[in-house]
Parts: C-alpha cells; sequence; structure tokens
C-alpha cells in the first residue's frame, strides 16, 4: 500500500491511497458492507455513486458465513463481486457491543454469538488470521475499546492490553503475504497524556495507517472534537488516518479539517431504512405529511438516480407502503450524498478552499435540519 | 389500442399489441407492481431484463396512495417513473381476497379496507374512475370471482351480476377519453355452458381484449386447463386473451398451448422472497446447505445480472443472513427466467415449433423439480 500526500490545506489534506485493488482519493467515506452486503445494494450501484472503498465487519463475517468458506470461494472481493479495495475492522467492536460479552483476558476475548450463542474466543492472531482468509486489502489489530468515560487507572490498563495485542497482531501480520496493509489504533480514552503515549507506541510498531479508536463512544462531540484534533496532530503526517465509525455530514467535515483521511459509517444507509434523505438543506423525513404530493425529487439538483428519476411523493408512498425498493433508493441517495461531499470535500482541499466549502456547507446544511440526526457510532449495519 | 395477430402455430398465437406507452409482443408476462412497485425493482431493473409490461392494483392503490393522487402527481406511469404500458385489474378480486368483505348487492361491494378498517363501497363506475385516474393503458370492468366448486344456481347468478356490472362499466369506459382499453372478463366457473354463455354475453358488449377469470381458484389443475381451451376455443381471435393470475412456467406453456397471450403472477417475485429460484432446470431452493459453497450462478447460462455476477454460495449467504439485496438478485433473476421464457415462446411460435419448444423445456425442468412449486394465484403481489 501507497499513500501520497497531494496538498495540505490548513490541517485538511487531500492524498491517494493505492491498494492491491485500487486506489483511493482521499478524504475518503467508505459504505459499510457488514455481512458482505452494503445493504440493499449491489456493487453495480456502489460503483455508479462512485464508491471507492467498501469497509466489511470481521465478527459478522466470521460468524457466518465463516472466513475460511469466504476463503475457499476466493475471497472476499470475489465472494461478493466487489472489484475495489475493502478494508476490514479486527472484530472487537462488535464483540463488545453485539456479542454477548465474556471475559476480557490477556489471551483475548471470549464471547457468544449474537446468532446463535455459540463460544468464541477471539485472539489477536484469530483476527488477523480472519481478516487474512477474508482479504482484505487494509485489516486492522485486536483491541479494547472503552465507554466514555472510564476512570484513568483502567483506560491505562485497556491501552497497554491493546499495545500488547497489537504487537501479537503485527507479528501475526508479518506471517502473511504482505499484500494486506495494517492500521495500527489509536485508544487511549479521554486523556491526552494517554492518547499520546497510545500515538507513540502504536508508531513504534509501524503500521501502514492509524486509525483513531474509543472516540464517539458516549463524549459530549465537542470533546470528541478536541480528542481528535490533539491525537491527529500527533500522528506521522505520511500516514493515512481514519476515523472510525464517524459520522453526519458535518462530523465528517470537523474530522476532515482536523486532518482525517478516512471515514466509515452506518448513518446513511441506516437512517435510509428509517426514512431519512440526507440533502444538501439538511435533513428530509420522507414519512412526513408534506410530502404527499411534493413532485420535487429528494434533494433538488442532486443527479443520483433516485433523484434523477423519482418524487418525494412516490418514495413517501414507498415507504409508507413498507416496499423493499424505498430502502434502496433512499440507501442509494444517502451514500451518493456522503461520497459527493467527500468528492467536493477534496476538490476544495486541492483548491486550497476547504474553509469556505465547508462553512457554506454548513450554511445551507443547518437551515432545515439543525444539523441532523446524532452521529451513531458503529461500524456495524445491523 | 391495437391487436395484430402475427401467427398461429396449433392453438398457439404470437401477436403484437400496441397501446398508448409502446409495443407488447405476445405471449407477453407481466410482472406484478401491485403497490406501484414491482417488489425491491427499479423500473430500471425492469427494463434490463426485458419487461414489456405491468400490472398493478387497483384495489391497493385507491387505499394509497389514493388514485386522486396519483392523478394529481401525473398519472401512475409518471407516478412510478414506468414509461412502457400499464394494466390494472378491477380492484374486485383483491377485495374479495384481502378486504374484509362486506355485502355484494346489485350497487356493487362493499368492504373494509386490510389497511385501517375504512369501509368502501366499490361500483363499476368507481372501479372505472380509480383506473381511468391511475391511467392504465388496459383496464378490467369490476365482476364477481367465486371459489371452485361454486353450486350451478350460484355461478349463474353471480355470472348475470358480473355481466350487468360490465355494461355498467363500459357505459362509465365511454365517458372516458377512450385512451385506455378495456377487456372484458370471462367467469362462469366450472360449467362449459355458463362459461359459453359468459363469452357471448362478454363479447356482445364488445370489449378490446378478454381476460378469462376464475381459474386457477381451488380446482385441479387438469380441470383449469380444460376449462380453459374450452372457454378460449370460444372468443374471438382477433383480440388478445389474458389468464389473470398463471402461474409456474408449465402453466404458462400450457396455457399458450391453449390460446393465450397474456399472464401475470406474483410466483416470480414472491417464490424470490422466499428464496426459490426459477432455473432451466426447474426450481432451487437457495436455502438449502448444499449450495453453501456452490461457486456456479444460480442458473448456468443465464445471463441476467445476479447469474452474471455472483455465485449460489452468495445468494445462500444473503438469504440466511436475511440482506435486503437478496430479495431484488433472486426478483430480478426469476422475472428475468419468466421475461426469457416469454421471449423464447414467441420465436418457436414464429418459428412453426412451439411444441417442440415446449417438450423440450418441459422435460429439462422437470428433472429437478417435479415441476415446481404450485401455482398461488392472485395478481397482488402483498
Amino acid at each position: 500500500m501507497r499513500f501520497e500526500l497531494l496538498k495540505a490545506d490548513g490541517l485538511a489534506r487531500a492524498g491517494r491511497l493505492s491498494t492491491p485493488h485500487g486506489v483511493v482519493e482521499t478524504p475518503a467515506f467508505m459504505p459499510v458492507g457488514t455481512q458482505g452486503s452494503v445493504k440493499s445494494l449491489a456493487p453495480e450501484d456502489l460503483r455508479q455513486i462512485g464508491t471507492q472503498i467498501l469497509l466489511a465487519n470481521t465478527y459478522h463475517l466470521f460468524l457466518r458465513p465463516g472466513h475460511l468458506l469466504v476463503a475457499e470461494l476466493g475471497g472476499l472481493h470475489r465472494f461478493m463481486a466487489w472489484e475495489g479495495p475493502i478494508l476490514t475492522d479486527s472484530g472487537g467492536f462488535q464483540v463488545y457491543s453485539l456479542a454477548s460479552l465474556g471475559r476480557v483476558t490477556e489471551e483475548g476475548v471470549r464471547f457468544r454469538s449474537h446468532l446463535d450463542g455459540a463460544e468464541h474466543l477471539l485472539t489477536p492472531e484469530l483476527s488477523v488470521e480472519i481478516q487474512q482468509a477474508l482479504g482484505a486489502d487494509i485489516i486492522h489489530p485486536l483491541d479494547e475499546c472503552l465507554a466514555h468515560p472510564a476512570p484513568r487507572a483502567q483506560t491505562e490498563a485497556s491501552l497497554a492490553l491493546t499495545l500488547r495485542w497489537a504487537a501479537r497482531a503485527k507479528a501475526a501480520w508479518r506471517r502473511g503475504d504482505g499484500r494486506q496493509a495494517m492500521f495500527g489504533i489509536v485508544q487511549g480514552g479521554g486523556y491526552e497524556d494517554v492518547r499520546r503515549r497510545a500515538v507513540e507506541e502504536a508508531c513504534a510498531l509501524e503500521f501502514d495507517g492509524y486509525a483513531v479508536g474509543g472516540l464517539a463512544v458516549g463524549e459530549p462531540k465537542p470533546l470528541m472534537l478536541d480528542l481528535l484534533e490533539f491525537t491527529a496532530a500527533l500522528l506521522p503526517k505520511d500516514r493515512p488516518r481514519y476515523l472510525m465509525g464517524v459520522g453526519t455530514p458535518p462530523d465528517l467535515l470537523g474530522a476532515v479539517a482536523r486532518g482525517v483521511d478516512l471515514f466509515d459509517c452506518v448513518l446513511p444507509t441506516r437512517n435510509a431504512r428509517n426514512g431519512q434523505l440526507f440533502t444538501a438543506a439538511g435533513v428530509l423525513t420522507i414519512k412526513q405529511a408534506r410530502y404527499a404530493t411534493d413532485q420535487r425529487p429528494a434533494d433538488e439538483g442532486c443527479p443520483c438516480y433516485t433523484c434523477r428519476t423519482f418524487s418525494r411523493a412516490y418514495l413517501r408512498h414507498l415507504f409508507a407502503a413498507r416496499e423493499l425498493l424505498a430502502y434502496r433508493l433512499l440507501s442509494l441517495h444517502n451514500l451518493h450524498f456522503y461520497l459527493a461531499l467527500m468528492a467536493e470535500t477534496r476538490a476544495a482541499i486541492r483548491a486550497g478552499a476547504f474553509e469556505t466549502f465547508r462553512a457554506r456547507f454548513l450554511a445551507r446544511y443547518a437551515v432545515s435540519s439543525g444539523g441532523g440526526p446524532s452521529a451513531t457510532f458503529e461500524s456495524t449495519e445491523v
């Protein structure tokens, strides 16, 4: 994997990430394909809206259909017919958030599957083995992610465990074929000095990029942005930075302004299934009665298939009638919105006009939505 | 509307139906878009698989979003962004099968909505008014449809009512703009002499085509085919014939062999949502364990997007994981299968080789499926 920094505009960065399955222009947003499918969308749809890279969840694919089966079928790219880059998480976050959590020991984390209750032990080595079997372009070491707030002593002990696991994951990764990049994960909770140590020790292990973890786990948004700014400033400039599981469109721009290059979030697809559309003028809740006879597209001026083809009135009807097509059309638009926002962000950075672009976007976006729904913070689409 | 008979091959017919929204080569299969959407598919998908004409349900669109709203938005074609021909039923069948049925009187049929329990009175005039507001290319008069078996006296009385309603519907239709064709519906239950009278009196009203109703309502399949053959032989040769709500692939070929030109059925889409794929070798139930590592496409040699792109193993995974994409990919394939079957049927008829084609299809189709699932007999996709 190669990462080139093309342009800096304040702390915002435009870059280019080259992977075995293609190039990712950054900042980039990754649609979430939890179970090997971005909910309701086909690879053809994803390509049409400009998807560069997908996220898939190690935890889910380990449980079903199983990483060995995916490997037998030629790997995740072939299995899901997505030829572009794929990033996988370590599975840890889902163990903490979805599974019935057992003990966390030096060895790894014991849990019971949310599907059938079967007990498993996820170790740093197994996590790497799963991700290698899936064949993702970018993989992650198992980490521990604490909710906010956590006491200092617990945060320090957790970070120490995460770093020992990271060293084991890196060692396991070295036994692979080297085609996969591995990002380190920076934890450290809400303590700047602990975050500083997290960055230093993760960097000592020399990862191909760095994910900022343990943010958007319950802390207020201003604190989240402060911690992000503090952490990002410590990271090496020549490696990509990935903010896990964030967030709303304003969140993304706020993180870009602090030097983040990669994002994933389930908001575009999950909110689509709840009838919420992201538009340039803010969030539009399609089930509202005022859209019953509204002939306008969901987002005026949007060139996506949904907006080119259908009225708000029709989308509202589909949603009210629980037609499956509603989920697809809304997901398609929302992901297109996120991807187009990132494309415009890249262009603005390259033109040295990111803050103007951001201010203009926020001024219009806030009009009707007050900034939209609060972020959800999971890289999991269930 | 114009109908040209291009070629007869035995009783099988190849024809061409010209409507204000385009030409339909017959025999043709109509995907069912009950609520103004063929479940899980966009108009773009429908065009790509060769859809010529859709069916939409008057009952559903009357209740939600309402025919007046659809008219205000420019009619059903524009509302659902389908530029091709649309056929609507009268709404009667759904009142009998879905709604909480009230009294059937000379005036019409009282029912309570399956959505909210609201009471409505559907009259022949209202049914035409709804269909005119929707703007379908082909509409139908309100009729009464009896389950099999029904006593002779009841069948005769019901037919008489259906014919009086047909005359009222025709009168209401004459007050329209003449752009819509109206098909008559032939009832008559399981009695050949009553069916004969049904044909004679429907023909006396001079409809643009004739739908054969009251079949596949509980009678054994051989009786269904006998009644169809008897009825079709009485119908005028120069008008299209539509067999409502039928059926499996072998059913379609059996009906083509008896002179039917138009079909609709929910089987391709409903069975897709139940994990059943129609293939040249019969019905494939994707959830079966034997497909877990099967790299072959669902239907070998099929050129549809699903079969070109994904393995049985992946489709099985999507279905097991209840991914929304499963329903779309299976629906797309199944409808493609039905539409391609009709295209091959037309070519065979034009080449004077229909019976050879049919025998060959059935020999292969029966191998693994024993003929597939039993038909369901509703023109409603709920």
